[in-house]
């Protein structure tokens, strides 16, 4: 498979937040590679290199006609880390490739060269893809994409090659993260009504939004969850200089200080808003101020129903075959939820069967690999825009 | 009024925990002039010293007979620290005397004095004292008592003289401190199945908790109270040397660790086992692991029914008048509880008017103080034993 020749040369460019290569940083050794590649070798696509910053750049690769399929893979990888038995510049052994990347996503990208190469064998029009910068980081290559090319584009599908064990994923939930300080009010605990107990106003908020959780669900993301991250609650005894604050350890002393972190796996529907609207609402109820609040992040969640997938599932089901949609809990936030949203597009999430992807021994299955590659060479072949 | 210069002079014998005195430590300066203030002046009663450690005794006294009615009076202060704008060592202004001490409760132990002078004018017997030690500090004082005296009293009546702002107080409500460390398992919030939120586990046991105390009411000390004191909940990153846990800061994080402490304001029929039943039983509903809990306190409560007080509200009703029995949410837990749960004996807690106890500028009310000790005498005049 000459496929495997060209994943173990993408491998073998570092592309974690430490590599330097000629000209860039980070991912760009990945996207010199393959502007290269696709000049040499796919000469009916075009190569737009878009600076994100200085030395970094997404590839955004089409034939000059208005995109109708979109493919989407990052080029920046997770540091090796350590504990590899195997070699993290990539090595086969048996049926699986190894190495940093290989399954998370290098391996999505020949798949895309090899699907381009189709296009071009049969003058399929309107396939584009956009190779993007900092997806381990902080999503800066996505942004740069979607600010300056949300008004050019408005693709019919968009096919993203994050890791999905060699299943589909048509969706992911969102991520609200939140970090919040309660007031209340000290006194002593033989008279609860001298003090308004901060503790209390997190219970409730709590259980306000627990509340809220429950009547909100999705057929294909489930119920949204909720991880109260860290908890720090007490009577303030001292305000050290750096700001930390100290409590006292008595039993007898309501707490008049409460700090939490807060993380929501949202789904359509349900935005930073309404979590904000129940946990406020819960807190007040036992007179508890919300002195700050930061939404330290949020993320969009977003579904593509089956019936806009038909093509690909029937494509799946040809060449893949067995269970079809990964378990929804096996995938976190994923940046095409942006794409998919900016343009309210089907969107599907398909990568290759692997494992221990942020791990040591990172590996894709080399026929699963190979599966994903027939799979997107037929997609291109039966796509038709109407 | 004579009793007043009495109580200057109780009140310049300095009894806090730095107090020193001849052959004494804290409260024994105190105990010295009322042991020798009965030898002279109440020659019907014998004083039994009860030494408690080196240097700090109880001082008990009776009158040979078996005790009916007992008098209860702690010696000790708090100390008197700062802020005072009169002085701590005992001064009258108008209607006030002021000092350290002067309400908590050294007018009680002259108001007692005053009651046994009238016990010997009128050869009442089966008056008994208990002037105590370390109310204010660990409680050693009644505890000696108790473990030495339990089976030799069985009084019908025990007047206790702490502060109630002039009013009655027939019961006091109990206290039970729990240190919890609950544990869960780590994991990733975008698969909340991958770990168990030791947060959800506080959350559902302090939910558990809440239904369990709805569940218990007294006609006259309410509901018990919840008091969560501090928490401290995160994902273990280090255990320092000195076993103190740092947590990680990311909101993607399933926390492992939740530390708390809880403080429950009991009534009759809930005890530290129910409320650790009902705890642990929330906590367990999320697969939270009690790693260890702690019973830092626990502390009875006690109440007396209206009826088996007819004596002492004719009394307040003859002398003092007006609203009888003190709001209970002013009055913490009383040591008075430990003698009352021994021998179920009816018990009243009757301290004379006063403000700033535990504060700078302490006072007792003058004319409250003199009503107190009318009552007192008028107490050993009708009482009867059958």
């Amino acid at each position: 498979m000459q496929s495997l020749d060209l994943l173990k040369q993408l491998v073998e460019i570092s592309s974690d937040k430490k590599a330097v290569s000629s000209g860039g940083l980070v991912e760009y050794g990945v996207a010199c590679w393959l502007r290269d590649y696709v000049q040499k070798n796919l000469r009916s696509f075009i190569v737009e290199e878009q600076k994100i910053e200085e030395g970094r750049a997404n590839l955004f690769i089409h034939d000059n006609q208005p995109t109708s399929l979109l493919f989407l893979c990052h080029m920046d990888t997770v540091e090796a880390g350590s504990g590899w038995t195997t070699s993290a510049s990539g090595e086969q052994k048996g049926l699986r490739f190894y190495g940093r990347g290989s399954a998370d996503m290098k391996c999505g990208a020949i798949a895309i060269l090899a699907a381009l190469h189709r296009a071009q064998e049969i003058k399929k029009t309107g396939i584009a893809v956009l190779f993007y910068a900092d997806e381990e980081y902080d999503s800066i290559g996505i942004k740069k994409f979607v600010s300056e090319y949300e008004k050019k584009l408005n693709p019919k599908l968009i096919v993203c090659m994050e890791p999905t064990g060699g299943k589909l994923r048509r969706g992911c939930r969102g991520v609200v993260e939140l970090r919040y300080v309660l007031r209340g009010k000290t006194g002593h605990a033989a008279r609860a009504s001298s003090g308004i107990n901060a503790f209390e106003g997190l219970n409730q908020g709590i259980n306000s939004l627990y509340e809220l959780l429950k009547t909100h669900q999705d057929p294909y993301l489930g119920h949204p969850t909720l991880n109260v991250a860290t908890v720090r609650c007490g009577a303030i005894q001292q305000k050290r200089p750096d700001n930390f604050i100290v409590f006292g350890s008595a039993g007898n002393i309501i707490p008049d200080y409460c700090e939490v972190v807060l993380e929501v796996r949202t789904i359509p529907g349900l935005d930073s808003e309404k979590i904000k609207t129940a946990f406020h609402e819960g807190a007040k109820k036992v007179g508890v101020i919300i002195e700050s609040v930061e939404t330290k992040l949020e993320l969009g969640s977003f579904t593509t129903p089956n019936e806009q997938l038909k093509l690909v599932e029937d494509i799946f089901y040809e060449v893949v075959g067995g269970d079809m949609y990964q378990d929804i809990e096996q995938g976190g936030y994923s940046d095409v939820q942006m794409l998919a949203s900016l343009w309210q597009t089907p969107t599907i999430i398909w990568g290759a069967k692997g494992d221990n992807v942020h791990g040591a021994d990172e590996y894709v299955d080399v026929s699963s690999f190979e599966k994903l590659e027939i799979s997107l060479k037929k997609l291109v072949e039966k796509w038709e825009v109407e």
